[in-house]
């Protein structure tokens, strides 16, 4: 027993919620704008499918002219291998047997496949096992100042990107970072001082793979990379149009809900819960924009139900019954909580498609 | 291509990561010391499945004694009817065309479905849709001082009952809240008062649903209730330990988690983000308790990357493919991320089980 998919040529305010939906225009504009943007700078683009984990879209990205595509689990990159991607990035550090194995059966069934490295640890976990067999390519991630993970300096990076080079089953890649945002200077001589210093060594550095989208736009002036890796910027939200990211109205997730409920005159209870919409903050105080009511405050979410204050709407308030469309705070995190997602364009479904990378645990 | 799913017999030490685990012995203590407790007080036992939403925990719950469950969602409650529960209470107001049909056919297939209403809006709906039908129960829900959904006061608790006892179509089934932790007074005289009015107007009150489980063990203190709600107790998670249910001894979920960087002596990050314990912080301010590094603070979630600050750790510091044990600070939340659930007896695999009822959309 499922819920049924919504229908090709429905009217979306026909729908029952809580649903994601995507507005077709807004998704291909946000692809367009980006790959524009990348291509006038001459720098390659690798879209990470984390924000939407359909195939489809990823194909969409590939077609507008990114290069490969990022993922963060090996389970990730086999959907998408197996729906005939072929150069992927996965950005992650790869520990212990069992992932190690399903890493080796993904590198010989693809050309492109990568993975990074941000110690001696992950470097020896790799080189052992890749040893006398396909070599797998292997990037040395660096932190920049993102605060998560990274070699610490560029000659932690050397030195790294020295162990990878001379392990027999592994291929030096180049170079890796997740930066904070609006943090392109130190990124820039990150990646510049580390790849003085293996020219220096004769080590050839053919990726130096920048991200984020929240400072996408100024993705150029890192001139060093060869490319930007960004995911968000797909579906956009809440969160990047207050990073300067666009704006609300490049948002092209909305979450559609239903008011199930007006205890009091300043309180509206919506079908829409942290089951729906995540508690991600992502420094707001609320629980996303609704843009019907702007005045409206997402106080509070418990699992299947949204708490909201009316008090500052100025116009009519909903009434029970009423849908309302919410864009959320992040949308990463709210495409990974349902199975499939709806479509449309100017509110008539276009298509569903299965959120098809979700919930594979690793 | 899915996860290989953990076999019966492994050791979960060697199981990859992040998983969700869940202790056997803990769980059997926790269903079978609530059930004891409200077997003890002779409050009827409804657990709530949202935490769990695996009809083989429901069953364990039902053969303890618990008399029927809750559910959230129509399409919760069709997969456990389709499981062979049959006393199904879903606490929600249900509008809209296409949730009523699928109403209808749970209410001919079952025979003790009951649902919540809180308005006028949401009773009329449900009267004209059953009208000349199999009648469907319907529980005025209260607002006792939850300040989610819910009739203000005992007054329009007696003309939302009235409402429901006047229509063809509805049966009225009782009183129903989710109350604020500790408040217990409050409920019972908001119940008592409710119930007296109903007496005097020749209205049987046959159901009176309380519910939560952070005061649990204080439900004895509203003499008017029938009957107790609760999901979290069966897990249990750092929150519940918080506020009082139990200790941090008594969490049956432990997510495993591996370190897979050590940037600097300060920092661990773990292959557990925000994807795998959600951003529920449910008034702590870090994301999860180590079990095994108790002094190490969860600063800090994205997706798949936890950062943890392990300044304060005064012995030996985790190393890059240490495994760790994290108490969630939500359980319920962390459940509906993952596609299946791995069960353990003293760290040996005893059953894997499929989360039937998530990613339903509704």
């Amino acid at each position: 027993m499922t819920c049924p998919r919504p229908q090709t040529g429905q009217s979306i305010v026909s729908l029952s919620t809580p649903l994601p939906l995507i507005d077709e225009d807004r998704l291909q504009a946000n692809i367009a704008r980006v790959q524009s943007y990348m291509d006038a700078h001459n720098l390659a683009f690798r879209p990470h499918i984390k924000t939407h984990k359909i195939p489809a879209l990823a194909r969409q990205q590939i077609e507008a002219g990114a290069q490969g595509i990022n993922c963060q689990k090996i389970t990730e990159a086999e959907v998408f291998a197996d729906a005939g991607f072929d150069d992927i990035l996965i950005t992650f550090n790869i520990l212990g047997s069992e992932k190690l194995d399903r890493l080796e059966q993904l590198n010989n069934r693809i050309s492109g496949l990568k993975v990074v490295a941000d110690s001696s640890v992950t470097v020896t976990g790799l080189a052992n096992h890749f040893h006398g067999k396909k070599p797998l390519t292997v990037l040395v991630e660096c932190d920049t100042g993102g605060g998560r993970c990274g070699v610490q300096t560029p000659e932690e990076a050397v030195t790294l990107a020295q162990h990878i080079e001379s392990s027999q089953g592994l291929t030096f890649g180049g170079l890796m970072t997740y930066p904070k945002a609006h943090s392109e200077s130190k990124v820039e001589a990150f990646f510049a001082t580390t790849q003085g210093h293996l020219k220096t060594l004769g080590i050839l550095c053919p990726i130096l793979s920048n991200g984020g989208t929240p400072s996408l736009f100024s993705a150029h002036l890192v001139p060093s990379a060869t490319e930007h890796r960004a995911g968000t910027y797909i579906y956009s939200d809440r969160a990047m149009a207050n990073a300067g990211h666009g704006t609300l109205d490049d948002c092209a997730m909305h979450l559609l809900a239903t008011v199930v409920s007006r205890p009091t005159p300043d309180r509206a209870i919506l079908d829409a819960g942290s089951k729906a919409l995540t508690s991600d903050l992502l420094g707001f105080t609320d629980y996303g924009h609704i843009i019907d009511y702007p005045e409206a405050i997402i106080t509070g979410l418990s699992e299947e139900h949204g708490t909201v204050d009316l008090s500052k709407v100025t116009g009519p308030r909903p009434q029970i019954g009423d849908k309302v469309r919410i864009i959320p705070n992040h949308t990463c995190v709210v495409s990974n909580l349902f199975d499939f997602i709806t479509f449309h364009r100017n509110g008539v479904v276009t298509r569903v498609e299965t959120v098809a990378a979700r919930g594979l645990v690793w």
